[in-house]
C-alpha cells in the first residue's frame, strides 16, 4: 500500500459517485466501481468504500457548496441494484496497517461533519435515500444526511454489523449520533448495534432510526414533497454564481517540496518536519465585491485555502513519518489583513461566507491533525486576522523578538482581529483564543483591547499569545533544540497527549466522535481480535469466524 | 501475576499508609515500604506506588468519611525524606498484562476522583504537601486535591515526565486535571508535560501548576494558616459519630459463589457471565435516627453498599474472562422502599448523606465497569428506588411479564422513587434516567408521574423503563439465548461499544478522564513504541532509552 493518495479530482474523472444537478437540487449517486479499488487485493462489492471512493464524495460536497451555491437540496441514493452501501471495505481494511486506518477514519469522519455542516451553513438539506442494503458505514453516512427516507419494500435495512461481524466499532460516527444526534434510548442502541441483520422499515422508524420510511410505489412522491418541504430559499438568486474550482497549481519540485500559488511544503526528512510557508498576496484586497467573484477560484482567499487543505492531507497520508509541521508566513502584513477585512465587510455574502467556513473546515482540520503543529512568527511573517489562528492552533508557538539582521532589521508582529474572535470555531464549538484563555477570561478581554494593533514579542507574550519568544541571538537555536527534542519523543505518546490539550473544556458531538469514539477504535485497532491472525477483520470472508481473547480489559 | 486482589484492608494493616487524627485534622502520611509491593519483581522506590498502595489509599479516604467525619482537612504528606512520590511503578507496569495496566489505571483514577469529590460532598478539604520529589502519578494524585503547598527549597519539583520518559500519558487524570481543572494555558501544559525534570517552585506557581509555595522555615505556619482558613465548620459537632467500618461478612462457598450478608456472587465460568443477586433486608427500615446510627456498619444501606463495590471490584480485577454482570434482586420490595425513604427523610443527615455519596461512587463505578451489564426484573424481586438505577445503568433490562409459576404467581415490579431524579448522578452529572431519555424530556416526566406506583411489565415497557419483556414461556430461553450471544462477541468490541453507548450527552471532567483520555492511554499501551521489547515502559531503568517506531498515527 505505497501509492501516494491524491486527494484532487473532479466530476469528470468520478469513478464511482454521479452528481447530477437538476434546478435546485443535487443528486448524488453512488455507483462504486468494484474493480477501481485504490489499492490492490479487493474488490469494492456492494457499494463498500475506500479513500478514493471517499475523496470523490468530500470533493462532490465541497463542489456543491461553491459550483452550485442555489442547491438547497442533495439526494444522497444508490445507483446499485442491490445495495444502498455496505460501508467501508473489509478486505481494505484488513490489509491496511494501522496509520491508514486511523487515517481512513478521520478523513471520512471529517467528510461526514463537513456534509452535516453543510445545512446550517449553507441551506443545503440533505436526504439519504436508503434502497437496498445499508450497512455500517452506508448507514453512517446516513445518519450525517438531514433525513433518512428508507423504502419499505420487505427488504432493505439498515445495520450497524461492526460489533457482532467484525469486532470493531461503527467509527465513522455512528455510535455517536445514534446517541448524540438522533439521541437514541441507549438500550435501543445497544440492541441495534449488536444485530448482524439490522432492522427493516417499521423497527427502523418506531425506534427513530430513519425519519420516514415509504412504499415503493410512492417513493417519488415521498421524495419530491420532502425535497418541496425542506428546502429553503433564503438564498437570493441574484447573488449566487458558480465558482468553478479548477485544478490546483502545484509543482512538485522534488520529494521534499512542493511549490502551490500561495504557499509551500519543505520536508526535512533526516529532523523528520515539514514547513509550510504561507506567502502573503501581493496585493491589497480587491474592495469590490463584483471583483471579487469575478476572480472565482484564483481568489486569494479560497485558492490558499484549497491549497492549504491539500498541503495537510499530503501530509497526513503520504508523509507518515514526518510528525511535526512547522507553520510560517511570509510577505506584506497589511495585504493579509485587507484580505482579512472581507470577512467582515461582506459576512451576509454567500461566496466570502463559503470561503470562511471552509477556513472553518481547515483549521478544524488542523487541530485534528496527528502531528505536533508548531508556529514560528518572524520578522517578515504576516499573522494578520485568520492567519493568526494558525498561533493559537498550534501546540506552541514562538516569536522573535526585536530586530533580526537577515530581516533588515524588521520585527514581528501579530494582528489580531474580528476573525480570531468567534469567527473560525473549533469542534469544541469555541473560538481558540476562548479555549487558550478558557482559565482566564480577563485575558480574552485583553486581547479584544488590542484588535488590529501590531502586537510585538513583548507585549503578545504579556498578553499570552505566545509561548516564548527569543531574540536574534538564541532564536535558531532555540528552535533547532525544540525541533530535535520533539523528533525523539514517542510519536504515539505525542499523539495522546495533544489530543488532550487540544481540547479542554467542553465537548461536542465532534469532539466526542474524535476524542472518545475514534480513541476507542483505534484501541480496537490494535487488539489481536480485530487484527490479530484469526481477529475477526482477517477472517471476514473466508467462512470462519474471528476467534477473540476472551478477557475483558 | 496470579494473585487475587482483595480490596479489603484497615490502618491497621496498612503496609504504606498513616493514618493520623488530630482534632479536626487528618494526616495521610505516604510511607510506601519498598519491598512490600503487591506482585513479585520489583521495589517501590521513592513512594512509588501499586495496585497495593492504592487499595490502601482509597480505603483511607472512605473511613475519614465514615469513622472520621468531624475531619475538615486532610493533609497528605509523604514520610519518605527523599521523595513525595514517584508515581505508579514503572517496572510493575512493564511486567504487567494489558488488562491489569487498564484496570489498574482505572481504579486509582476512582480514587482520585472519589477523593476529589470529599471536599463538595463532605467538608473535607485536602491539602497536599508536597516535599523532594513529585513526578508522574505523584502529581496527579496531588491535582485531585483541593489545594497543593509546595516546598520552595531549590530542590523539590513537580513533573508529569511520563511523555519524555516513559512514552505513555500522565493517565491517571493528569492531562484534564491540567487543561480542565487548574486551566493551564494548553501550549504551557504542552511545555510542562514534555519536560523530563519538571519544575520548581516559582516556575510552579507562575504557571498555576500549584496553588501556594513556602519556604521550608515556614513551612509549619503555612500549613496551619491554610487549615485555619480552608477549614469549614459546617458541621454540627453533635450530630456526628464515627461509625467504625468493620470487616466484610463474606465467604467464599467456592471459586464460583462468593455469600456476603446482603447480596451473593455466582459465576458460570462456561457461559462466562456472573449473577450479583442482591437480598431485601427481612425488615422495614428503622424509622428513628439514632436506631439507624447505633446500627453503624451493620446498617443495610451501608453494608449492602461496601458488599457490592467490594463485589464489583472483585470480578473486574479477579475475574477477567467473565464478560456479563447479571443484576437480579430478591425480597420484600416494601422494605427496599423503607430503606429507600431515608434518603429523602434524611437527606441532611450526614451519615444517610454518606451512605447515598457512597451509593452514587458505586453506580459509577457501576457505570465504568467494563462488563457487559444486564438487569433482570423477576417475579419476587424487589427494584424499589435506589435499587432501580441497577435497570438504568445496565446496558439492557429484561423485564418478566405476568405471571410466573416457579414464583408462586407474583409479577415482577419496579418501584421509582426521588431516589431516581437526580440523588445518583453519573459522571456525566446526570441522573441515569435523564441520561437515558435524553432525546426524550416528556418521558422523564411521564417517569415522574408514576412515583412510588407498582409499575408492571407492560407498563414499564410503554414508560421505556426496561429494554425487553418476556413472559413465563419465553423468559428462559431468551435470557440464555441472549447470554449465549454477548458471550459469543469480541470483548475488545464490546468495551468500546458500551463505553460509548453509556454516555450520550454532555462530557465533564470525569467522563473526559475515563472516555478521552483512558482511551488514548489504552490504546498506547498496546503500542509497541511503549510496551514493545524495546519499548520505553521495558527499558526503563536498563540505562537504554526506549527506541520508538517513527510513524505517526
Amino acid at each position: 500500500m505505497k501509492n501516494k493518495i491524491n486527494f484532487e479530482t473532479n466530476p469528470n474523472t468520478y469513478k464511482h459517485w454521479e452528481l447530477l444537478i437538476e434546478n435546485n437540487c443535487a443528486f448524488l449517486i453512488m455507483r462504486v466501481n468494484e474493480d477501481a479499488g485504490f489499492f490492490e487485493g479487493y474488490k469494492l462489492k456492494l457499494n463498500s468504500y475506500d479513500i478514493g471512493v471517499d475523496i470523490e464524495l468530500a470533493d462532490a460536497i465541497q463542489r456543491i457548496r461553491f459550483e452550485h451555491p442555489n442547491v438547497n437540496s442533495v439526494i444522497i441514493k444508490s445507483g446499485n441494484d442491490k445495495a444502498f452501501c455496505a460501508g467501508a471495505n473489509i478486505k481494505m481494511l484488513a490489509s491496511s496497517d494501522h496509520a491508514h486506518k486511523v487515517n481512513f477514519c478521520k478523513f471520512t469522519n471529517e467528510t461526514r461533519n463537513f456534509l452535516e455542516s453543510s445545512f446550517k451553513e449553507s441551506s443545503q438539506f440533505f436526504i439519504c435515500l436508503v434502497e437496498g442494503v445499508c450497512a455500517g458505514g452506508g448507514y453512517e453516512l446516513a445518519l450525517a444526511c438531514n433525513h433518512i427516507l428508507l423504502v419499505d419494500d420487505g427488504s432493505s435495512s439498515i445495520s450497524l454489523p461492526e460489533v457482532p461481524l467484525l469486532a470493531v466499532l461503527p467509527g465513522t460516527g455512528g455510535l455517536t449520533r445514534l446517541t448524540d444526534k438522533r439521541k437514541i434510548r441507549r438500550d435501543l442502541a445497544d440492541v441495534f448495534c449488536t444485530m448482524e441483520e439490522g432492522v427493516k422499515a417499521k423497527k427502523a422508524k418506531d425506534w427513530c432510526l430513519v425519519d420516514t420510511i415509504t412504499k415503493k410505489s410512492s417513493l417519488n412522491d415521498e421524495l419530491n414533497l420532502l425535497i418541496k418541504e425542506k428546502s429553503y430559499n433564503k438564498k437570493k438568486a441574484d447573488d449566487l454564481i458558480c465558482i468553478k474550482l479548477n485544478n490546483l497549481q502545484k509543482k512538485a519540485v522534488s520529494n521534499e517540496k512542493i511549490i502551490y500559488s500561495t504557499l509551500s511544503v519543505q520536508i526535512d526528512r533526516e529532523k523528520k518536519f515539514a514547513t509550510i510557508t504561507i506567502n502573503a498576496p501581493l496585493d491589497t484586497a480587491p474592495e469590490n465585491l463584483s471583483d471579487i467573484v469575478s476572480q472565482g477560484d484564483d481568489f486569494w482567499l479560497l485558492k490558499c485555502a484549497r491549497e492549504l487543505d491539500d498541503a495537510i492531507l499530503n501530509l497526513r497520508f503520504n508523509e507518515l513519518e514526518i510528525g511535526i509541521i512547522v507553520f510560517k508566513t511570509s510577505g506584506e502584513i497589511s495585504n493579509v489583513l485587507s484580505y482579512d477585512k472581507l470577512f467582515e465587510t461582506y459576512k451576509n455574502q454567500w461566496f466570502i461566507n463559503e470561503i470562511s467556513y471552509f477556513w472553518t473546515r481547515i483549521f478544524k482540520r488542523i487541530d485534528l491533525t496527528s502531528r505536533t503543529l508548531i508556529t514560528l512568527i518572524e520578522p517578515g511573517s504576516c499573522y494578520a486576522g485568520f492567519l493568526s489562528e494558525l498561533i493559537f492552533a498550534a501546540d506552541r508557538s514562538y516569536m522573535a523578538e526585536g530586530e533580526f539582521e537577515e530581516y533588515d532589521n524588521k520585527e514581528a508582529t501579530i494582528i489580531l482581529s474580528s476573525s480570531n474572535f468567534g469567527s473560525f470555531l473549533m469542534s469544541n464549538d469555541m473560538s481558540r483564543i476562548d479555549t487558550r484563555f478558557i482559565g482566564s477570561p480577563e485575558q480574552i478581554l485583553l486581547a479584544k483591547q488590542n484588535l488590529e494593533k501590531q502586537i510585538l514579542a513583548e507585549e503578545a507574550n504579556d498578553l499570552g499569545l505566545i509561548t516564548f519568544m527569543f531574540d536574534d541571538i538564541d532564536w535558531e537555536d532555540e528552535i533547532r533544540i525544540f525541533l530535535e527534542e520533539r523528533s525523539s519523543f514517542s510519536p504515539d505518546s505525542m499523539v495522546g497527549m495533544e489530543s488532550n490539550l487540544r481540547f479542554p473544556g467542553k465537548e461536542t458531538m465532534e469532539t466526542k466522535i474524535f476524542g472518545r469514539l475514534s480513541a476507542w477504535q483505534n484501541w480496537i485497532f490494535q487488539r489481536p481480535s480485530a487484527v490479530g491472525e484469526n481477529g475477526a477483520l482477517k477472517k471476514y470472508g473466508t467462512g470462519n469466524k474471528g476467534q477473540y481473547t476472551k478477557e475483558r480489559t
